[in-house]
């Protein structure tokens, strides 16, 4: 059994975390650790959660990391690296889920971020955990730093497209909506019920930083540099992120050729390309790890619309994460994630 | 492994309870059957669905039978007895979780659901599925019949407080607020999102089919006939039913009494009695087979206060269903319900 | 034309009299003021609202005074009074919706809001504001006490059978649902979007304040001390709320003297007693100041059960402050008010 | 008075036109019609909506024509045109809120609506009732096609920068997210408050009839034919809609210019463009007439990304109808519209 700890786990993606490796059959979980709350019962944050039962401890990285196969770092970018780079000392494996460690280049991340990071080496020897993509360099790995949500959801959508030189490098316009967890759990004026409910809103249109960490990797997919145009919305709804996405198809490519692109994925357990025409929809993946996605051509404008999926909190987050940990332990990646959504 | 099927699998309940049969590691899903989906993908209702590959059957009887060891009968009231009595004279064990066989008396039912049953020995033989009660009956049960959502938490509430003589027997008031799973997935007007969306009301007030229900159960706890209130209401959400239960406190009975009595549940997996002043909400059960409650005594009107809740479509419908199948099959009662809440 | 001003308007319920106001053809609102928002532009805090341009004052009584005919005070019980204290000095009407000045008996007051009032003569002299019993007293009335949402519902409801013995004194059980601005402006953690979104609650059973407000008018309308069960509940929408009561029938009353006693309200513009087994829901009421109630017998037990709507933030509180400040002006009561509900 | 009658005044539309009429003191509304409900209150279908005492008549067209001035026909497109044609006989105008009169080019509309149209001819005289364009025509009109909910909203945003060719005008995204009331009344198993709460969809990507109506006003302004890409979605909320539009700037134009163009609408009640980074979400704008748009521009990429917002049952569809009945009727523009949105 891989014993697993979660430092900053009562945010909203550790107590998912927490959920996910409560029913993962080959992980035990040893320690739930948050520096606001702890000695408390993570019940009287979350109750009915499956670990309400867990005394959250305190973060002492020694004793955490002594305890453990693997640790999941749940905590803010700009603090998270300073934990990492303390955790690194031990011989433990981390799965980092803030954004601290997801940039090839420190420059992009200290100007998106605006925060000096610790450690520029850390930095680049972590593997950037988008799973589908970097499997291999994540099985070897020490450091995986998880990706962002939208960053997920979009990256998946147009790897293929791009790899295989289909659609144009410009205009790329990701049109991102997603649920409110993925604002976190601290509260402020904008997530009271009142503000967020029967509303809808765009925010950080062309500042918001998931916009350089999709542009990393979608340039790496095309093999130049790529620059988008990243809208995120807040709907008001807990989970899920749906991102409806704007391309230009290259002259003379075929709807086939798209179709074979995407059958990349073919073998992918928690990624499904829907037949043409059909576009997912949020509640398809509410509770499950999958990313789903359709693509409809416009004729007229010769515009190919992506249409995905993920729930933010899963494939977005805790979901991704655990697939991570599967990979690094040489685990089938499906453990404790054949979950099956909700549906509904 | 125990093979189950479903008759009815496309309404809410049918779906859940294919969710759940598809985890439960002690059960193959053999057949979901439905009329008016025959043929097609049950996909292309519940697009995401853990079962979204299968194929609906038509309700071929003497081949669902054949093939399953237990079938779950997920039909209309009405309709399923007639089903239910063609299923009885096959070697199968039945689970309907209409209201057709829930009454010891059929004049009860004839009177509340103003039908005509087709056959009054076989709903006698019939065993009331409310695990925690009658888990010695069902055991030996052929057919069960699932309690419905509103009655397991009203019953579940009350029948410790009633067996002990605790509480007054008039007046007892329930009032009760679902989801709107619980009404259904056919549609009509009052289903439309915009009616129920930023709404709230009650419904059948004093002639709700389940206050028979309720009053059949808590009688038999008393020992005596009890005529209750009973109102539900219909939530803005998908999932999940609270009960607000008023009723009076025998004189001279003190709190340790009644916490007394609730302790016949302590070793109730899916029961969870909260310590005093505590009482849950029902983000606490969503997703998960448990009935959490928590009392509160009003010391100047001599009032006790309970409060309840479960998730419809589990412990008040599917969940309970799969817990008596596995205490029939004689398997752990946990067994495929160890699912754990989405907390959130 | 009245000059009206409203301190602490900021809040949901200053939003709301803001608003009303502004359309409000014999009154002028000269001044918005607020602590902690003052020289801030009102459409700061809420963009589109009609009042968007007013600059926020801050809060100088003397001057407030002086330009006004009339005062709405929205503050927090316990600042309230002390404002409500100062202004009494200046020939200014005062309309407070704080809980500060509802109270015959001060001892009341200061038992259920566990706060020492500053002046038991001017509590006594306010005039409790609930339109439709105290025209004539809120007509001379220097200082309006606005009655609370919760108190307005219960009390229309209850007052006619009260006054006319029609109901028993107890049990009167009053089961409150109520929108989420009703819990105010201000965050916390269980207001933030993911706590109240998909769940309800029951909070403060036994001790929400307005208990006593609530007890204090039923049983002057009784001409008897009457204690009841009062259990709130939050619901995830923004406005309105529905109150679900139960009382027992008097021994040989009949729907008939029920019906009459409600004829009392015949002649009142806000108020509506639906025809016999019609029951309101919120949306029927969400926007205008109207009042509607219905109610069933439940011949078995003898209940009279009684379901009624207001918008909270209309009729539980800014509306029925400017149907007050009508009556206090000679106005038509129905100035301004004329609102017409959104319906859907 | 102006005496208005409404046919199809049971859809959320015309209940919507219906509330507007209702309050707006220079009109009467003198005729609730509809086929499937005539003879019954209209209050029966919504209670509570300040015209729930109105009895609806059925549709005869000669006598609703001759007791009023104008008709609001707000029937499904199809029904309409034929409706129409037959009120152009009498003497009263008319202002039909379906898509069959809005096009220039009648065999656009046939191609987009898949419909045979009765009378080019009628077609072809209609005004299109875009109120802030088209106001000279509209004043002058007998029949005023009344726009589309989103055309409206994409229209009014790009109208000023394509006039001045300030943008490209391919590509042009309007990625436009719509509240359910704009899905209308009719009930189909998609607008099940299941299938909508807590998810979120796109829809018709590439074929929404809202697109040709689009591109015909923004090639109108341009001077040249634009074709554009249009995905709506469906936010799980009753009212409001949201679009983000993607533009490209124009080489060497600057944001002082796309501000100056903007300023075309200085003078104009009901839009308004925001200042430089500030954006509206839907919450601004819901209960009110009016449009807000903000704008970003990407410096990047060279994008303009617009963010505009509108009720669409008001300026979407009743609101702007009633705007156009004053502009016909000479009446000032804001009559009965300067209702103020509900803010919250």
């Amino acid at each position: 059994m891989i014993k697993a700890s979660i430092i900053g786990a009562t945010g909203y993606v550790g107590a998912e975390l927490a959920r996910l490796l409560h029913s993962h059959n080959k992980a035990d979980l040893v320690c739930l650790a948050s520096r606001s709350y702890s000695n408390k019962k993570f019940g009287s944050l979350y109750p009915g959660h499956p670990c309400q039962d867990y005394i959250l401890n305190d973060i002492n990285l020694k004793e955490i990391a002594s305890a453990s196969d693997v640790i999941f770092a749940a905590l803010p970018h700009g603090i998270s690296c300073d934990t990492v780079l303390k955790l690194n000392d031990y011989n433990v494996k981390i799965i980092d889920l803030s954004g601290d460690f997801r940039y090839d280049n420190p420059s992009t991340y200290e100007e998106w971020y605006n925060i000096k990071h610790p450690s520029y080496d850390l930095m680049k020897s972590a593997v950037y955990g988008l799973s589908e993509i970097y499997r291999k360099e994540i099985a070897d790995a020490k450091i995986v730093a998880n990706p962002g949500c939208y960053t997920t959801c979009a990256i998946l959508s147009l790897y293929p497209l791009l790899e295989n030189k289909l659609i144009e490098t410009s205009p790329i316009i990701v049109d991102a909506k997603s649920g409110v967890t993925g604002a976190g759990r601290n509260i402020n004026q904008s997530l009271h019920f009142c503000e967020v409910d029967e509303s809808f809103k765009a925010y950080k249109i062309t500042h918001h930083r998931h916009t350089s960490e999709i542009e990393q990797e979608v340039s790496k997919a095309a093999g130049e540099n790529i620059q988008i145009d990243f809208t995120p919305h807040l709907l008001p709804i807990k989970r899920g992120i749906l991102e409806t996405i704007y391309t230009k198809i290259k002259s003379g490519v075929t709807e086939k050729q798209i179709r074979d692109a995407y059958s990349k994925y073919n073998n992918e357990k928690f990624i499904t390309i829907l037949e043409s025409d059909n576009i997912p929809e949020i509640k398809n993946v509410t509770g499950s790890n999958s990313f789903v996605s359709g693509y409809k051509i416009n004729e007229r404008t010769n515009s190919l619309i992506i249409v995905s999926v993920i729930d933010n909190l899963i494939k977005g987050a805790a979901g991704q994460a655990i697939q991570n940990m599967n990979i690094m332990f040489n685990l089938d990646e499906e453990t404790g994630l054949n979950i099956g959504g909700w549906y509904l």
